[in-house]
């Protein structure tokens, strides 16, 4: 019985998961040392009886590289952790790391596609992109920033230093941003009842639009119709089976993806001709975890490593 | 020995190339009919000594499914088009189609890149993507239109029916368009010394920059710009080894690459700790060619027909 293990670090809780003839997983709070998270890692391991390791897969917020170090995990503050030799050199295995967005694409596509692209819309845009089975991320495994795609030359200010970038009209952060200005601007909106404007966060417009505030509908209409765009170029782009809107936004679900499939249905270059992409809400809390060992299993089974 | 015929369908030209011992190719004017066309190809592979034939492969302007199926293609007229079917019938042998974008951009990439974009600036945009040595053509064949990759949301119309499409900006028809609109807004410009506004071309406004014209240097500068961003967005995207500029427009060189690549560099998120992808000019006329028959030789090879 072959045995894998994932594990999905994240800013706050590292999650570590062993596959063998069944699965479990433990978490722990993320250490701030690059030796604390690897003792923490191989302890997790040790703990769910993962002694004999077949590979590690590991997802990372932050940039990888395609040699496996880590060059940046911002809200770590850890810099060129080369976690892949750590690990490997402390349990004799083999270990392939990458991006947690990517991560997390290939667990929500186990089982259902072979070609889709999620999105996180969270404090940034994060995405990930799964093709034939695989996580795709590019030339010396530095794509795909997907967020920073330009979608209005001369546009809003991203905080990457361009101008227009995706991320800059449909992360949460450019949502309360945005929820803010027009709070600012009409003293009579609804949005002041739901809370103060320090309270402001990325269910603010979406509530008072329910309740009938028409600057809250503004709002969301026109963040509505940024995340389209963006689908829409991603469609054109890599026509997946599915695109996959995961993070904090995406807990709006169908009132949130019902007007974005309507608007790409109305926009979309070739829609008539072309197959349909799907348009999903992201399923998994594990779904890191579970994409870190989906990854790990294929390197090692196809001897990529 | 093996032989492999590789096919390159134009608005005006078809060429065919026969690999064996040697290259030779031949080309015809198109002809406007499915079954002409058939006759011309299989008259010129036996023009060319193909006579036991591995495999073809064929460059297809305009929507091809994965079925080898040319849905239309417009400059011709000609719809649903088996064009693999009827040569396979006649030939007995297995035969690939993709749009010829594709294959001049696996064409361009032989010997040189495993991972790399073309953009053709012509009449519209034409993209072709190779990911690991193979041409990426999406779930189903139907990827990647980057030519419609939005740029600028609500910005200018494109032919194909949405607003602010990369090609609505950095076409050569878009160019010109641009030229003129400039030059009706400007009679002191020196562009009207070149020619009069019906001659304009993808030409036009490049020379008048270089002949001092403020208004030409404001269209060339706009131009690029737009061209800079599609290109920082393809970056962004797949990381690629190369982006490899073809079309008219192309023919401008180092004049248009130089000032391309100093955007990009100004702009590109990630530039500075992700690979530098290199942008260059498409350098071979018969490109189309080639990446048929590596398309078909590859196919045939890995068995994947």
């Amino acid at each position: 019985m072959a045995c894998y293990v994932g594990v999905d670090i994240g800013g706050t809780i590292t999650k570590v998961g062993v596959l063998n003839d069944r699965f479990q997983s433990v978490s722990f709070a993320t250490p701030r040392s690059k030796n604390e998270l690897c003792d923490g890692i191989i302890g997790a391991i040790r703990s769910l009886g993962g002694n004999e390791v077949d590979g590690i897969g590991v997802g990372c917020p932050g940039a990888v590289d395609s040699s496996g170090i880590v060059k940046f995990m911002p809200n770590l503050g850890i810099t060129d952790f080369d976690v892949a030799a750590l690990l490997n050199e402390r349990m004799k295995t083999k270990v392939a790391v990458t991006n947690d967005a990517n991560a997390a694409a290939l667990g929500e596509c186990i089982g259902k596609f072979d070609d889709a692209v999620m999105l996180t819309l969270g404090t940034g845009v994060g995405s990930g992109i799964v093709l034939g089975g695989k996580i795709f991320d590019g030339h010396m495994g530095k794509a795909a920033e997907l967020g920073h795609m330009i979608i209005c030359a001369d546009g809003r200010e991203c905080g990457c230093g361009m101008c227009g970038c995706l991320e800059a009209y449909v992360s949460a952060t450019a949502l309360i941003k945005r929820t803010k200005q027009v709070m600012l601007a009409h003293s009579d909106s609804l949005m002041w009842q739901i809370g103060d404007i320090d309270e402001v966060d990325g269910k603010t417009a979406f509530d008072a639009e329910k309740a009938g505030d028409p600057f809250a509908a503004a709002i969301v209409n026109e963040y509505i119709r940024f995340l389209s765009i963006g689908i829409i170029n991603i469609c054109n782009i890599f026509r997946p089976q599915a695109v996959i809107i995961g993070g904090g936004v995406s807990n709006q679900g169908e009132n949130l993806l019902r007007r974005v499939r309507a608007n790409c249905e109305a926009l979309d270059y070739g829609y008539k001709f072309a197959p349909k992409p799907q348009i999903l809400k992201a399923r998994l809390p594990n779904a890191a975890l579970y994409g870190a060992i989906a990854m790990i299993k294929y390197k090692v089974e196809e001897n990529l490593l």
